[in-house]
């Protein structure tokens, strides 16, 4: 080893630059999706996420309460499980604490991951607790799936319309309301209500999953879609609907068109945002645990009826590789999206 | 909630304590062994567990290297599969990293689980890496067992032999090696080096499962054991021999006498440790990770012989609570071992 090599700290390269490099420690085919999935039984699959949250990095007493942290935290990661297509069977919580934390906050952080772990009908199923200088929760989260019910983001074939499960930028609206209250003075507290339980308590997507597999298998036995096109590209919208787009084009060698006008967001947003600002949140804003989903266009149109509000096509799956973002009324420039450099118009 | 509550603080009630105060939040069944169990099918269950370590706390870059807490933190949790009954599936791993840390220190530590693990045909499924001000390590082991295989600690019945896998007390002495090189000059160098790495690099006792099922089968097809004698129990010694056989006769509702002359201990501790201080490693050590395994007389000479060199029946079940050690030579009373206290002789 160089003396180069050997002085390169994390920071150099960055947690992302990190992962990439120990992604030869892993075999190949895990790696790629919201979860790592193993085959376990010839009819079952076992899909695996984790994550690790850190006292101010990822959480702080200041915006969130621990109820709050906690509900996010899981339902965080059963959107990963959703992602997958996968239905959990429970969470494994590690916790570093400092001895200084009041026992009532741990508690607090636990009453929120199991109201959001209840409502999904699954549970915490083991973990453990050690002193550590900072706070530091780390989640895993099991869920199981039929190999054929596997959603995975290499599978978009050109054509597919992309479907997502609701609206997007609520989240980060919410944040922005629980920091400035004083934003927004034109929403009433209703208003604001809804845009902040948004932030605080986003809803991880399981419930698509069995309308999703019922559309599918319907039409399947009407003949309208054969067994191949049972397949279904897609992942959460964690980091953001841009983010997510862009993922599956990457992963699966296809390009996209995102129309603007088609992008559900919240009603409330043209009331107090900008129409710059409401387009940074709606594409970059991430936390809203949506689902963006790639399939056919016939069943999209049914999974978006089913689904009902909310949910909506907003682009499709192109020959190429670029994401291009195309607004209908011209009031944004058409440009191509990308994960480094954001939306263009906000670069100056 | 009270005030005197709401002012309650993780080190009034230490991590145990909390972890006590915490399982209200989980399924009552799901507690009380090395690992939780979920039945995923009718003839598989998938077995889970998690361990956080810190830096400072659980290792430190003085006495270990990268490579040896990377192995050493992938044992102890296969360890917990194996005292389980439980195949490893994978692991996955959450990494919270201040930007300081080197990459190379990193991707050591990452060799050296990915050593541990492919000696047991496993691997990294998956993980997380975040910033964090401190050095964080989160594992989660997943397992698969026939449900008809599990390993509890509550299953132990009276009249039950008591079988340890392997010698106990070699971990902690190689540490205290490591800490003070200059103990034991009448040890060579090749005696010092395996009581090393029995620190460094201990071995988890996947190995005995097959060997535990083979000679089962073999006595239930021969009518010498009943269905039900093939239940077994046990845990690791990870945390003591005494803690192991205590915590099996708590959950089990059963006492146990435990024969000191049967207790197997590296052949070189007579040559530069005390009786006392030989018998706290073997007793109180810890990190051995062999198993300790209750089952009927039979079976468990059967199972001695095949293990081979380190293996042996080192005690009893009996009616009643407590655990009594005895020493047939009289260099020790004979007490009643508990967690809380310790080895009594060591007490003033």
């Amino acid at each position: 080893m160089n003396s180069e090599l050997s002085s390169l700290q994390v920071k150099d390269i960055g947690e992302q630059g990190l992962l990439e490099r120990l992604q030869r420690f892993c075999p190949p085919e895990i790696i790629g999706d919201d979860a790592a999935v193993l085959v376990t039984a010839p009819e079952q699959s076992l899909v695996v996420t984790t994550d690790v949250l850190v006292d101010g990095v990822h959480f702080s007493n200041l915006t969130t309460s621990p109820e709050d942290a906690g509900w996010r935290a899981a339902a965080a990661n059963l959107s990963d499980l959703a992602a997958m297509g996968a239905s959990p069977l429970g969470i494994t919580v590690g916790l570093g604490l400092p001895g200084e934390v009041s026992v009532s906050w741990v508690e607090r952080l636990y009453q929120g991951m199991t109201e959001c772990l209840q409502k999904y009908n699954t549970s915490i199923v083991g973990g453990d607790i050690v002193r550590s200088p900072v706070t530091t929760l780390a989640i895993t989260a099991f869920g199981q799936v039929h190999p054929s019910q596997i959603i995975r983001r290499s599978a978009a074939v050109v054509g597919d319309a992309i479907v997502v499960t609701g609206v997007h930028g609520a989240s980060r609206a919410g944040l922005e309301l629980l920091l400035h209250p004083e934003l927004a003075p034109s929403l009433n507290n209703e208003e604001k209500t809804a845009l902040i339980h948004a932030h605080q308590r986003p809803q991880p997507r399981l419930d698509v999953l069995p309308i999703l597999w019922k559309i599918l298998t319907l039409r399947q036995a009407q003949g309208i879609a054969s067994n191949s096109q049972l397949s279904v590209a897609g992942m959460d919208s964690s980091d953001g609907l841009a983010d997510a787009i862009i993922q599956i084009c990457r992963a699966s060698g296809v390009g996209a068109v995102l129309e603007h006008r088609q992008i559900p967001v919240p009603k409330t947003f043209n009331h107090w945002l900008t129409p710059e600002q409401a387009l940074e949140y709606t594409l970059y804003g991430g936390e809203d645990f949506e689902l963006v989903l790639c399939l056919p266009q016939k069943l999209a149109s049914a999974l978006v009826q089913h689904l009902g509000e909310g949910a909506a096509i907003v682009g499709r799956i192109t020959a190429g590789s670029t994401v291009l973002f195309h607004d209908e009324q011209k009031k944004f420039p058409d440009q191509v999206l990308s994960l480094s450099q954001g939306f263009q118009h906000f670069d100056s």
